[in-house]
Formats: C-alpha cells, structure tokens, sequence
C-alpha cells in the first residue's frame, strides 16, 4: 500500500451536522420536509443522486430550476450557518506528517470550488496537494470517478491507494474503484455501517488514523 | 407485553440534527469547538453527563456560570433555527391508533416543559396521555427514573413495558429499568449500535413501527 485518497467533508473538517442543518431547512422552505437522518445518509453522494433521492421522498419529481434554486439555497445557508470551517482533530497534523515523510497521499470530494477553498485553507493544504474536486469528474460517489481521477495524478495504481471516508458513500466508490477503504466516525455513522460499506478499519477521526498509520501497512 | 414508553426527540419529533447543530453553534460560540458527531451521540442524556462530557473533550470542567449560560444559549439557537416542530413520519397516526385501539403508553423525555409543549401539540398529544418529564425525576437517562416513572404512572409492571427509541441513552436506561426496548433509526444512530445497546428490534420510524405492532406481541 502506497498512498491515502482523503475524503473532506467529514473526514478532514466538521462540517456534515451543518450541511444536514442547511439542506434539511432549504427544503422545509420549499415545501418539502424531509426527516433529518434520511438528508444526514445521503450526505457525500453526488448532487444528482441526492436530488433524486430528495424527490422519491417527496414523490414527485424535482424541476431543474427546483433542483438549482435548493442547491442555491443550501449554499446560503450553509455559509451563515458555518462561517468558518473547522478542521476535525488530528487532520492538519496528519497531512503535515504525510507531506514531511513523503507518504503520497490527495484528496477526493464531492465538494465544488471555490466552496471547498475555506476547508483546504484551514487544512493548510497547498498547491503541492492533489486535490480533485466535483468539477474535474462526470459523476460523483458513489460512483469512482473521484478516486480514480486522484489515484492518477498521485501516481499509483488503484490497488496501492486506501480511501479515508466518513461516509458509506466514500466506501462503495472506492471498492469500485479496486480500492481498499479506511473508516472515520467523525461524519456521525456508526462503525458497523462502515465495515459492512467495505472498510477495512475504522477510527474515531483523523487522530486516531494519524496514531494508527502502521495498522495500514503503509511505508512510514 | 402490555405498554410502549416513547422518547420523544429523534423518536416521534425531528429535532436531532436542530439540536446538534444549535448545540454545536453554543460551544463554538464560546470557546469551546466539539466535533458534530461528539455532540450527535450524546444527544439524549443528562444535562449535566452531556456538560461533564463536554468539559472532557475540552480538557477542563466547567463552572455552574459556563453551564448555565450554555444551556440558555443552546435554547435560544434551537428556538431560532426550529421555530415549528415536525412530527417524524407516522408518529402522530402511531399515537392516534394507540389511543383508539385502548394499548396502554406514555412518553419519557430527557427534555423540560415548556420546551417539549410544542412537540406535545404537533403530534396531538393531549393530557390523556401520561408525559413524564426531566423536571418529574430526579435523574435522566441513562439513569432509569424517567421510564420507571412513566411506567409506574401508567400503572402497569416495568416487565411488561417496551422503551421505543433512537439513541443508545434510551436503550440503556431501559435495561437499567427491567424493560425491553424497539430502536427507530429516526435520530441518526446506526441498526448496529441500537442492537447492541439492547433494541429487540429496530425500525426505520415510527411510521414501520406502527406497520410492525404485531412483531411485538402486543395486544392490538
């Protein structure tokens, strides 16, 4: 094994219970509650496969302006709601270890920029990082696209890479893309659901993986 | 098996993700960043196990001022961002059917009067119905004083009563309380972490609880 892709919402900075909060209130005020557990499971899938889930819930379908006025509403809210971005413990000292000791490592998300930007910034996460974003890729996880698109511009095989993911949504894409896969709780599921989703371990959040790197069999 | 205690935040109102993120918005605010997912899993229990928890993550206790000011805080962003209470699907059909078809139950919140009256109203719930509250004991879950008070008011054996809830604080206190208990997913929590914590069964929502009444031998 040769290198970590990194999910980031969730995995690296605190931000799933204020998504949930600002999609679960954009879609109150359109007139279509939904239950706050069902929009917290779907949290990390592409937008496509969300909206489609957000309409078989209401039954009937979403119009694309629908569809394009909650995404807007949702990124307004969001951004009061969460006016600065919190990396999750252990996360800025863990991509500062694997940047010092040549572990290659990216990241991978479901995330668009220039939204994304705050959360890479609190990461210290720089230009030397591969970062691949909603915007590279046609489809989003749980297809694997984002991985595979990360795993190239690292450099590795498929076979090489773990994926570290909060989200059962990060497990199916990367046992897609012939990935092994490494669970986090920080993004509020349980253990078991992970392991079933595929990972292969799961840890508290990013400090405990940073303690645990050699239970990975990763060159360190 | 003669009587159904219900939780109410998470289980027949869909208040969760409000109160992690009110409480999540609280701690920020003064000073003290927790991880949303810390917060998610110790919605549910005592106020003052939460605040010893709290000052856990953070290192140092708090002072009576600091818990005080936190919890008018807390109520003040949670009435902010829920001003109306949702009833989780099929709760208010569920309490509805049990009143008609004479199945004996109750309710037993960790949460105080006048802040659950809302939720009361919304699922149509009437003083006929028995509600025991944070304020009627003298210690929450996952001690077992709210369900045996609620139990003994409703006037049946602990033995013959299921605790119906979402997070493992009410599944242990129902152990604590010689009872058995059913999970509803509805608070966020995972299939495997409700089974291990004691759930007989787990349901999606109280909406498959009310279709599985007969999976619970009660007298319907």
């Amino acid at each position: 094994m040769r290198a970590l892709i990194f999910d980031l919402d969730g995995t690296l900075v605190d931000t799933v219970y204020a998504h949930v909060y600002a999609w679960q209130r954009a879609l109150a005020e359109a007139g279509l509650p939904i239950d706050g557990w069902r929009i917290h499971r779907r949290i990390g899938m592409s937008g496509g496969l969300f909206t489609r889930a957000v309409a078989r819930e209401i039954g009937r379908p979403l119009s694309d302006d629908e569809t394009e006025e909650l995404q807007r509403r949702h990124g307004e809210l969001f951004r009061e709601l969460l006016p600065g971005r919190r990396p999750l413990p252990g996360a800025v000292e863990l991509l500062r270890e694997l940047r010092e000791k040549g572990i290659l490592h990216g990241i991978a998300t479901s995330g668009r920029r220039p939204e994304i930007d705050a959360s890479l910034e609190v990461l210290g996460v720089g230009a030397e990082t591969v970062v691949v974003e909603r915007g590279d890729v046609l489809r989003a996880k749980p297809e694997p696209d984002l991985f595979l698109a990360c795993q190239e511009r690292i450099g590795v095989a498929p076979e090489e890479c773990y994926v570290v993911g909060d989200a059962t949504w990060d497990l199916l894409a990367a046992r897609r893309a012939r990935m092994l896969s490494v669970g986090v709780l920080s993004g509020g599921y349980g253990v078991d659901e992970l392991t079933r989703a595929g990972a292969f371990r799961v840890y508290r959040d990013a400090e405990e993986l940073a303690e645990s790197l050699d239970e990975l069999g990763l060159p360190i």
